[in-house]
């Protein structure tokens, strides 16, 4: 395998007739999905989305595509293809128009609605080019034509980028369900057509490489859904993912097949299906649903409440219930809880509690491992040998996953008789040319983590999440002495103050005799400067601290001149 | 269902010939297993285990269960029963017994001699009383009776506690799979017999409560190691708890079977191997050990390292081999590393990032998603109905797990005919009496999360874990002034600074202009007492930041005064 990352300079000027691919984000963790592709002096970019910050992110909101490298050349791009609606796929979207609001989006109807609403709260209108499977669009020197691909989302597209250095398949988010609720299946028939005409790169989503076998079709989720329906004497609450269209309409489906009526709860969930209906492909049948004014009339065993929250998101519809804090609905022993979707790796804490949470207070809580109530939306092991049997590229490149998904990916590209040297392992970053129908990592530009904290972009870095992991773990003491900044004196303090330390409002006593000693120390060697004397300072705390705790707090000595 | 919480008050005196059964932990979380029986004035404690933190305990090192109700009645605890030697039920020993150190220990053989090794490293000798299934035990009014049963450590034990009150069946934790590898069942016949005599309360593991069936045996993960070992074509390393001893001795064959020998890596596995070896636990082929330095003479396939960290514990022997800090072992391509262990909940991000760590490093990851490198040690929902069906006892009360997992337990033991109103719900503290064969929550007594963090026990509570969520996600601002403290007039700074807050060192700067105004016109007002020019300092930079950044960081106010 070609593997190449960091550690690579930057890439050689592109060959004339050559074609570049940096993946921006998407590669080595799940989210930020995000590719570039330059032929011809132009740029083509392939999604723009979000990644979701993890345990070693506190206080992050959002992580961004580093943009840096586009930024001189954002008159370049000739457009993004927007495979579909998932905010890890479209999320990034407004923080890059923010730098030049006319690059045109392309993508499907329902892909381009969702990210539509998402720019309009920013009042930003995009130019937009609506495709559907089967289009050839030209895009500067860049030809896209789309396919069908089935996903936990409506309405996604896979799209191969012809260019004369050869023919680039990225399939975008894809799992090949043979029966799926709306008929729309992965045109695999397609694919086998391009692939016969000659792929020389393919780009194929790794999420559920690791995960031997084929995904359970979507049509078994709704007899498991009607079970627990035709059980359930109290509400029934169902939590999934707001963009999840055929889950709510099996959801709405067993509503109305047991006279039960739904509530929509949360705002992401109250605008995708508003958007979905709009454009048929959601189907609400008349009178099922009611507001939540409405629900106040009913029986509970004929109220079904469709939420947000299913990744155990504190402040979302179903986190509030759980803690007893939602407007409007309080749970009751009798109610049963389904959370119809998959667990995000990196959630399961968050998600359990809540799960917890509904079980104290008497619900009776479904999830995914106690009863087939949810399918994953990507491809596992057994499909992504059908497409590579199928398409047969010349050059396979695992996109979309995290290390471990991204090298059985690679394994299973090698195993169906791809040339090891032909499958291209790389991470965010890492340039691949693509030259005389040969893929290779030629160098890596910038592609770091951007963090979205509150408003500000780009002022959180590594250094100050190890502070903010620090200050998580073991709190800080300050220590602040006063000094006369003539002759060095101190004249005020020392005064010792701590956060996240210690419980113990004495526990501090004990040092501050031994600060004014290291500082009458200081004093008699004539040592003033207050750079050296808060270390000294800093190095007196920490001692007596590491020697009566074993604990490290941050320690912060602060000098104040007068 | 009979549910009571830590809304109860303190319990009414225990009456005569009755039973007291207060779960101080192990109820509402999975760990700290600790139950303490009270009959005719004194007191059996059964298990006294540990509770590992997650995200919303940071910096901790570990939780107890909470000894306060016990301190004042320490002469009358006859004995701690150790069901079996994992840390969630011995870990807390140490800590009890530093309040009193001759309080006799009862378990089997290898669950005293993990118990002592770990009292060993305080110095502390314990008295113990040494047992083995079909024993049965006078400890002051509680007549005990012991069970095999099958756990994921050897030698574990159920305990049936008599007394005039009744008779209560621990199972501990337990399992029941059919062809154990050292032959030893749960021993059903036996808790039928005892069941045929009459039990009054059963308290019964949960663990596994959601999980419909029942378990693989452990014979089938022979096979499944013997094709990784069969397949590899470097070094294999496989990391597994460092006291599941059959899984071990499950790698010493197959690595035997397939000529290779193996390194036991890590200090807990060294030190509990050599005990299990030493007591006759686990079989060591002649001469298949070796050290680490004769490892070194040895080709790649030919070596197995077993290891700990299978966890994702960054300081164990496979997180520092992920992260390329381990002083003997770099990982390369071709190795296989082998996670034969559960996941425990909320390690799932440790985890699989040390699963990508050693995929970047071009390591083969084989983990339980994968193949059937391991099983469970709990009984799942099938088994759980057979033990509830054997035993038949009158009350029922589910233990050992969080509340999804106890709820679940709950509806089995419904289900299997056992009244609702005689199914005792608990969470940690509260108080059941079981009084003429009727088991009822009687009161609620102090069961905090007792934290150790470094040195010191029990002065870090929820209000400073808190703070320190505040400052991990948020990091904190802090603003000094010097004042007069004869005049109330500020005589130095504002001086502001920052950890975690911003990566930009100008952030501050616009702050300072508004503290000196917020402070000139408190001045102007009189104003000169320290606490209240804290306030105005706090407010000011607080409004300062939200307005501007939409954050939260600590704001941490300073006035010295000289």
């Amino acid at each position: 395998m070609t593997e190449a990352h960091a550690e690579l300079g930057p890439p050689p000027p592109l060959p004339k007739g050559g074609l570049r691919v940096t993946p921006l984000g998407g590669l080595g963790a799940i989210g930020r999905n995000m590719t570039v592709f330059e032929f011809d002096g132009k740029l083509l970019i392939v999604d723009c989305g979000v990644l979701f910050p993890d345990v070693d992110q506190p206080g992050v909101d959002l992580i961004l595509p580093d943009f840096s490298t586009l930024l001189d050349r954002l008159g370049d791009i000739q457009a993004i293809v927007l495979t579909h609606g998932h905010e890890d796929h479209i999320g990034a979207v407004p923080y890059l128009l923010a730098h030049k609001n006319d690059i045109p989006l392309v993508g499907s109807k329902f892909t381009l609605a969702l990210v539509e609403a998402k720019l309009a709260e920013r009042r930003i209108t995009p130019y937009t080019l609506t495709v559907t499977e089967g289009d050839q669009e030209r895009l500067g020197p860049f030809t896209c034509e789309f396919f069908a691909v089935n996903h936990s989302i409506p309405d996604a597209l896979a799209v191969a980028i012809k260019t004369d250095a050869g023919v680039v398949l990225h399939t975008g988010d894809f799992k090949m369900d043979q029966l799926p609720l709306d008929g729309r299946i992965t045109d695999l028939a397609g694919m086998a057509r391009l692939g016969s005409e000659g792929v020389d790169l393919l780009l194929s989503d790794s999420t559920n490489a690791e995960v031997p076998g084929f995904v359970t079709p979507e049509r078994q989720i709704g007899p498991v859904l009607d079970n627990i329906f035709r059980d359930a004497k109290g509400r029934i609450i169902v939590a999934s993912f707001a963009s999840h269209v055929h889950r709510v309409q099996q959801v709405l489906d067993s509503a109305q097949s047991h006279g039960r009526k739904v509530a929509l709860i949360g705002r992401s969930m109250l605008r995708n299906m508003g958007i979905a209906r709009d454009l048929g492909f959601l189907k609400i049948p008349q009178g099922l649903l009611v507001t939540m004014d409405e629900i106040r009339e009913l029986r509970p065993d004929q109220i079904v409440l469709m939420s947000t929250g299913s990744q155990g998101e504190p402040m979302s519809a179903l986190g509030r219930m759980a803690t007893g804090d939602h407007r409007h609905v309080t749970m009751e022993p009798g109610d049963t809880v389904v959370l119809a979707s998959s667990l995000v790796p990196g959630n399961e804490t968050a998600v359990f509690r809540v799960i917890n949470q509904l079980s104290r207070a008497g619900a009776i809580v479904v999830h995914k491992d106690v009863a087939k109530v949810h399918v994953s939306g990507h491809a596992p092991a057994g499909e992504l040998l059908y497409l590579l049997n199928t398409v047969k590229p010349t050059n396979m490149m695992p996109v979309h996953g995290e290390w471990r998904h991204l090298r059985a990916h690679a394994r299973l590209a090698i195993d169906s008789g791809i040339p090891a040297d032909r499958v291209v392992l790389c991470e965010d970053g890492d340039v691949v040319d693509l030259v005389n129908g040969r893929a290779k990592v030629v160098g890596h530009v910038k592609a770091r983590y951007v963090y979205v904290d509150g408003l500000a972009i780009g002022d959180v870095g590594e250094s100050l999440l190890t502070e903010r992991k620090m200050l998580g773990d073991g709190g800080f003491i300050s220590a602040t002495v006063v000094v006369d900044s003539v002759t060095g004196k101190v004249v005020g303090g020392p005064m010792v103050s701590a956060k996240g330390f210690s419980d113990d409002p004495a526990a501090f006593n004990p040092v501050l005799p031994l600060i004014t000693e290291a500082l009458d120390r200081a004093a008699a060697d004539g040592i003033g400067d207050p750079h050296q004397l808060q270390q000294i300072m800093r190095r007196t705390v920490g001692r007596w601290v590491n020697d009566k705790y074993r604990r490290r707090p941050m320690i912060v000595p602060t000098v104040v001149e007068v």
